[in-house]
């Protein structure tokens, strides 16, 4: 029985894992919530699962989710109601709460950082969804994590397609003390992207491109966000980041092949030149599932691949001229220090004003340069949690700044 | 550093085996070498890799050998010369050679059994190259593999593909032990048949296949008879028999998969539903080299697999009809005893017919399934080795018979 707590758990992440908590009853047991203002569910939560503790990130919304368990309560006596804990330290405490063997972070952007490095703290063993803390927080990160000896499980499918890959190799012998180093026995990674919205359109058509475009993606159903990103890669972007530290490799070894069906997740290829690929639907149960059952693997009824019936799959060069974030994401990873953080939070802001139908498509990676060019002179090369704080939120601002200026060149 | 014994060392899997030697000598030394009447060649091995001892098959070959090594050593002095032993008893000592970590077995068919059998008593790991050992042999062998507690390398790529998959999964943690059992966290094995010769032709047209039709295999260079194994897809029907033996799993969950290009070696589908690939390209020193360096892997300079040069990757349901091998090669896996050794022995007699050109293409499946129909009353489910041997020359005899009587029935 592994003992988790779900950080975000009205989120994507938090209830796709606690629909795995349900499923697997004598398996996993859940020992700790954490949510933002979403208290109908986080409430339903509660009954079911019984946690010992829930943390809210708003403290002014504990009286009201008091009140909710109370009635709760006083239908259903048997029930133990959690401790509740309120703000940034609640969240903390939830996070390194003591019986948890396993602290799955599903809090999206910077809110996610403190409580993910408070489970590094306390030694758990981390399912990590949350990208901020090893993109923009790697410098920080990774040397709590070779203090604290926690396993970091990578919650998304590529990640997650990579690390079931590397089990059995020289590289997962040592994974838990060389976090960030250099891997044994792994020449390269191959992150497979699905082109997103406009894989099948012609580079010059994408200045027409709308916010309901972007925003339909052909094969993963995810958040409006990450879908624009899959739309101009820089989720590949992101990612290859978050490979070169979660794997030890480096930019140069990490590669992304466009494969419209995403049904190989993604590839490594071993020193002696054999390939090891992960395949199945895409369905972040699967990864988010390896995570809690890691090293081990559960018996599930969910649809099995079948590569008959699907024929055939696809793999092509991404054309680097109509994907211009991709090369933003290598060029800020090969940087490091600060620069991934304003990468990323350039990223989030310029894709929030897309969305608000402030900017054209075409200007979120002219954003994104523009910011990171300006960080260069400002350029931190080994900065503390604050400091990186601080550069995301400076990156956010001279975004907005930028478009409401509307001081966006070509 | 590995000591390694070459067993069938003249042949196609033993030369590649010294290759690899030759390329990585501060990791494999060469201390036991055999080998059929190849002496020109052989003398070329123990110039090169001077191992303690060197078997002969034939006996009477062994003065000329002695003859040639002296003439050898009178040119390099510096050489040590081998022991040389010959016949039955050579070949077992060389296999069981005390300094010997590792034994490749290349020797191909019956002839290979006795000393692949020395070896497992003597404790050693093998990369196994002689598909008799499981297929034919698999009811003696599996209870020594137990009681020696040597571990089986599989060396062809399908099975090499499906180890690589398992290593790193709790099947990897029990397979030393136990072999031929039920396989945790294993649901399902999918080999991939590039179709052979005639993948493209339509089911009709195989009455008019010749020799030198079934002999050209479009992906993989090979000896003529396991080409043909490929023309008849009997070469997976015996990999799915194979497969059983080494993974410890029920036929009804090994699938055959269609994959015209050979990239895909083969896939394991876990119990989560998650599947696990190993790719490459088409080169059995890949697979040769992962059973000499296992667990660990060596960097080679060998050509490097790109997918996006090659577009795309096809898979399709193989064809019952036009290829009955398969359904014979399951159907005697499920009755087992003594019943593979049947189809083995038949399969390589009727495919020595047709290279004669005695028979037709299409009467290869039916020699074999009326020779194991004729098996069914004489079935021994728990046979010893010798009874193994004598049904083979059996099954060898009665195609021989049919086909001479010209008493081949639709």
């Amino acid at each position: 029985m592994k003992a988790i707590s779900v950080l975000g758990s009205t989120g994507s992440i938090g209830t796709q894992t606690l629909d795995i908590a349900e499923e697997f009853p004598n398996h996993f047991k859940v020992v700790a919530l954490t949510a933002g203002r979403n208290l109908p569910l986080l409430v339903e939560q509660v009954q079911k699962h019984t946690p010992e503790v829930v943390a809210l990130a708003d403290e002014s919304l504990i009286p009201e989710l008091e009140e909710r368990l109370k009635t709760i309560k006083a239908k259903s006596p048997e029930i133990t109601l959690p401790v509740l804990i309120g703000g940034p330290d609640g969240l903390n405490t939830a996070a390194s709460w003591d019986t948890a063997d396993l602290v799955v972070t599903g809090i999206v952007g910077c809110a996610g950082l403190l409580p993910t490095l408070s489970a590094i703290k306390a030694g758990k063993d981390l399912a990590l969804a949350n990208k901020e803390t090893l993109i923009a927080a790697g410098p920080v990160v990774i040397p709590e994590l070779k203090r604290s000896g926690s396993q970091l499980l990578p919650a998304d499918s590529e990640h997650s397609a990579i690390f079931q890959c590397l089990q059995g190799t020289p590289w997962a012998e040592t994974a838990r003390l060389s976090t960030g180093e250099k891997t044994p026995g792994l020449r390269r990674i191959q992150l497979t992207a699905s082109g997103g919205a406009f894989r099948e359109w012609p580079r010059e058509d994408l200045i027409k491109a709308t916010v309901k475009d972007a925003t339909s993606h052909p094969n993963w159903s995810m958040g409006k966000k990450i879908t624009v990103d899959s739309a101009t890669l820089m989720n590949k972007g992101l990612e290859v980041i978050e490979a070169h530290y979660l794997f030890g490799i480096d930019f140069d070894h990490i590669e992304i092949v466009i494969h419209p069906q995403s049904i190989i997740h993604s590839m490594v290829e071993l020193s002696d030149s054999s390939v090891l690929a992960q395949l199945g639907w895409p369905d972040m149960r699967l990864p988010i599932l390896y995570c809690l059952s890691w090293p081990n693997r559960l018996e599930t009824p969910w649809k099995r691949l079948n590569l008959k019936e699907i024929g055939q799959l696809s793999f092509s060069e991404p054309d680097t001229k109509k994907y211009p974030c991709m090369e933003l994401a290598y060029s800020a990873g090969r940087t490091s220090g600060t620069m991934p953080a304003v990468l990323n939070a350039a990223n989030e802001e310029a894709v929030a004003q897309f969305l608000e139908n402030k900017i054209h498509f075409l200007d979120i990676p002219k954003l994104i340069d523009s910011a990171c060019e300006r960080h260069k002179a400002d350029l931190n090369t080994s900065p503390t949690l604050d400091e990186i704080v601080s550069v995301d939120n400076w990156a956010r601002h001279a975004v907005r700044e930028q478009v409401n200026k509307q001081a966006i060149t070509n």
